[in-house]
């Protein structure tokens, strides 16, 4: 299988090679693009020493499958010029998410939408994989009908500068020195703000946003309703999610306990003797999901709460790509 | 008027010392208690150097106004003692809250119930101030009837201690050392974690259930709904919360933010276009409650979700405590 990373010296991009070499994924030949900035620099993957590459005019990637994680406006670009040279695309942005010759994909919950693709295969974003990875398996049993979510999101999500932001700042801090923000458009270090993603006219943020629509494309429901608040915390790379969940039949802790034991990429930490539940230090370089403080929603009968937390670059985004490629693969869709 | 300040050495202590002096709290006199370790300590008050010392076994504090946060044990064992010897209690712990003989007062919601007291004032817990805040305006224009809270809380809840283990555990962690949670059970820095407090039956923790306790108290509502889910996040020392609420009737932001524009010790931060919102670094060492990101709940036609951050240790406990103490003396019910 011939792959290409596009973004490849970017967090996402380095975890996508770790992944591909920790799971086997059996390559031919490994390209990797990345800005001017950082052409030609030398990244070590399974011994061989690879140089990264400017993209090419032509649009020809040399790959079978491109992963593409280097921004927005990069993939609404070229990916279907990638695509026009062979390749499928697995793209990471939220340029094509919502575009309906895209199938939106978590291979956990609907891995077999991968198949139906025209070229590009979008990842989703990571707050509504995390929170879809414990509420997906409760839509399945119970009919998800309405969330309330509060999120706390690592730095990870700016990418490498906001978790270089995120540690130079706090050392300043604790100095007593300045650190402006830089990355982000408020201090992080010892403070959270609501997320830096663009206010819409309804008042909520494009993350907030996100969840919503992608949650109901992913669930195929169109009519559910999310609400959430999305707010950055200073943690380096794990998110971690409060929800509150109402379905079309009263559910118990018990019934969303036995349904989340049994859930693909699901962790439970959910431990009220010793206080221990998920945390993001924990969740962090792990591949599942973790989810926790199940209960029932004391303010609505038949509802629940429950908190996940997940690693943000892991099954937030490069993770769940990788296994997209492992969906297309094992289906014969490439290679 | 004689006051006395139980806990004088903690950081409520300490912050209700700056209230006292800051808003000219007339003092004829000010006795600092504290535990036998701090026995001695000197603490400088408008140019005196006071000594605190250990609660006498008698119960007379020598105090009008006794304020007390050096535990809910201290105050079980002996708010009655110091009542009997004359002195009204301001109660910073949770020992009372729910008492029937004693009034839970928030200034600027429920200020006149301070007069009803039998002795013992209850003075909130902070997470139920800093919601209430901005719920109850809304209550009395709409009547609350659900709500759901996420909470992201700082530190200064855990008292000087919780604030040294951040400050001292971020340090470690930024030079790669390793510095093992004392005062909490999981490690604060770059993390966080369900609030550290007893889980109940229910699956829901002390500070949860005080939000909903002590909501249903102050605003006289038996029937309110009200879910939680307390976190404890990196932050030094403001707490924030995201709520999502539903009323009698269907409100809209408007409505909200007219509410909340007039409402007293509320500050409106509620700027889309350069988004600026609520942030516990600008909250931190204001008197007064932040609020912002009003906007229709996305999942609920007529609720709505919003978000709040107040100072822990100011308007959460030492502040609305010295409040409290004012209510009594304007109207001529102590000194």
């Amino acid at each position: 299988m011939r792959v290409a990373i596009v973004g490849a010296t970017g967090a996402v991009g380095q975890e996508l090679m770790k992944l591909l070499y920790e799971r086997s994924f059996p390559l031919t030949s490994l390209e990797l693009y990345a800005s001017a900035r950082s052409e030609g620099k030398e990244i070590v993957f399974d011994n061989h020493t690879l140089k990264t590459k400017t993209l090419p005019e032509d649009g020809n990637l040399n790959a079978d499958v491109v992963f593409s994680s280097a921004g927005t406006r990069i993939s609404r670009d070229h990916a279907w010029d990638w695509c026009d040279n062979g390749a499928v695309v697995i793209d990471n942005t939220s340029a094509w998410r919502m575009d309906d010759r895209c199938p939106l994909v978590i291979p956990e919950i609907n891995g077999e939408n991968a198949l139906g693709h025209s070229g590009i295969i979008a990842n989703p974003n990571c707050s509504t994989i995390i929170a879809l990875m414990a509420l997906a398996p409760l839509h399945k049993e119970f009919g998800l009908k309405r969330a309330t979510i509060a999120t706390y999101q690592a730095v990870s999500g700016a990418g490498t500068a906001g978790i270089e932001e995120l540690r130079n700042q706090s050392y300043a801090f604790l100095r007593g020195e300045e650190y402006p923000p830089k990355t982000f458009q408020h201090p992080i270090a010892f403070n959270l703000f609501s997320h830096d993603s663009e206010l819409g006219k309804d008042g909520y943020n494009a993350e907030e946003r996100k969840l919503s629509l992608e949650s109901r494309k992913i669930l195929g429901v169109p009519e559910l309703m999310i609400s959430a608040t999305c707010i950055r915390v200073p943690v380096f790379r794990a998110h971690s999610e409060a929800i509150h969940a109402e379905f079309s039949v009263p559910v118990t802790a018990n019934e969303v306990t036995k349904v989340l034991t049994s859930a693909p990429g699901v962790t439970l930490i959910d431990d009220p003797t010793n206080n221990t539940f998920p945390m993001p230090l924990v969740a962090s370089d792990k591949n599942d999901v973790i989810v926790g403080r199940i209960r029932p929603d004391a303010s609505k009968p038949g509802g629940i709460a429950l908190l996940v937390t997940g690693d943000q670059i892991r099954k937030g985004a490069a993770l769940n790509a990788e296994q997209i490629a492992e969906v297309l693969l094992s289906e014969g869709a490439i290679g």
